[in-house]
């Protein structure tokens, strides 16, 4: 088994099969050609063309976003999203600028918006053994169930800046209070682009890592995490490498971390493949 | 100043002016459109058709490369490659195959042959203060004479392998032991293609970080070094940001050290771009 499997899972994804949605002159998103007809039905929101799917939808963010919602009420109604999280996500050309409209989780693939997220490893270095602290997502989760996490992960919700996003992840999933999480230091991010339900996930995890003591133990407080386990890190790779016990991203952010702390060395004949191939272009 | 402009620098490319050196069904090189007909007066050793310029020169490793010298040799006298180096690199269809042949480090360019390297950021951790190990190279190196680089850089030579590469130019460059060099950490890669001189270099670099105490001071010993300062990270980070003082893909190793150590956050505006493009594919 290898490693590089995780990445080609994570980027399966063929583009003949969808075409850009656009506003004005920028892509923001990838709708899949058997679905393009359905958003052709809402013709005060969309528009059709040879180029793709246009938002001509106009307002400011309330009212795109109340037209978007509109559409999705309908897709939900009609069985071709799932049904809404109630957690919404910002929708813009690219990150850093002000956002477009806002959008139900539940409907991220189906328009193929770009979304972030945050992962934390959480690590140990006690005398030569380097440990991490990982999850077990619980058997409710929608996505994932049961699967092996890292110490905390969640998905960017429009009204939060990234670091908020962590900062109350680690306060809900590891009990983690605020002068802890302060310490946790940016280490870069993935990117991949994977086919899922009937859209696709183009996703942007930023990554981190904090150095724990011995006298910290993860609890968690809302319900989405089963249990956690203190793991040596070799133990983890190898199980990244045999099994599909891991969140199919949650591989990703773990041979990230592996080749970062030296864990994958240069001698792994795939190791150039994995360096390259976990940075998705942002095109 | 930007931090991402090294990396426009450094992947300075136009393909539309290449050709693919091909060997077998594999590309190892590429040659610049208005070199082409140079290698065509070499019959026996090239064919040149519309794929591109073909190795078709026959025999073992030792019989290619005395074939490739010959026109070396001849590339040379005629002034389009510059003097020999007598270092020589492997050249093989990727990492990690046997190689087909070894190549003058003058000529690397010319073929546009990728080519491997090792850097090591020599760090050290003083209190709340993270310090780097900076090197001024030579006024009389061939390349980037007089600019700062790395604790220890080099290219990987054919007769060595990566770690060997790293313990031979950390004795030569810094006086480090071997037990010292042995806690250096692989880090990662980075890759990027840039035109140069009458052809590009397609260069892959390996990473390794290695923390350092305070009873180490790097001594250099083979007269490439002219001296070595500990520098605070962020000054120098702030002089990749402004200056061009370090040599062109330092910055680039420097960029990556930053990202992995949380001195560049992801509120720079260009932090996906750093993060995606460090990493060119290996087309």
């Amino acid at each position: 088994m290898t490693l590089l499997r995780h990445l080609r899972q994570c980027n399966q994804y063929r583009p003949e099969a969808f075409v850009p949605l656009l506003h004005g002159t920028s892509r923001i998103g990838l709708v899949r050609r058997d679905n393009v007809g359905e958003l052709g039905r809402f013709g005060d929101v969309f528009r059709i063309d040879e180029n793709g799917v246009r938002l001509i939808a106009e307002g400011d963010f309330a009212a795109l976003s109340a037209a978007i919602d509109r559409v999705v009420e309908d897709l939900v109604a009609r069985g071709l999203v799932p049904k809404w999280r109630n957690e919404f996500f910002a929708v813009s050309a690219r990150w850093g600028v002000p956002p477009l409209f806002k959008l139900d989780r539940g409907a991220l693939a189906f328009f193929g918006v770009r979304a972030y997220g945050v992962h934390l490893n959480g690590y140990r270095q006690d005398g030569g053994a380097l440990r991490l602290w990982i999850g077990r997502r619980a058997p409710d989760k929608k996505v994932a169930p049961d699967r092996l996490d890292n110490l905390v992960a969640g998905g960017v919700g429009y009204e939060y800046g990234l670091f908020a996003t962590l900062a109350k992840e680690a306060q809900e999933e590891a009990a983690m209070p605020a002068e802890l999480i302060a310490r946790a230091v940016p280490v870069g991010a993935l990117s991949y682009r994977m086919e899922m339900g009937n859209g696709v996930r183009d996703d942007v995890l930023f990554l981190y890592d904090i150095a724990l003591s011995a006298d910290f133990v993860p609890r968690n407080t809302d319900g989405e995490i089963a249990a956690f386990a203190l793991m040596d890190a070799h133990d983890v790779m190898e199980r990244v490498r045999r099994s599909d016990d891991f969140k199919f991203n949650v591989n990703l952010v773990l041979i990230d971390f592996a080749l970062r702390h030296g864990l994958v060395t240069p001698d792994d004949p795939e190791y150039l493949d994995l360096v390259t191939r976990l940075h998705r272009p942002l095109d």
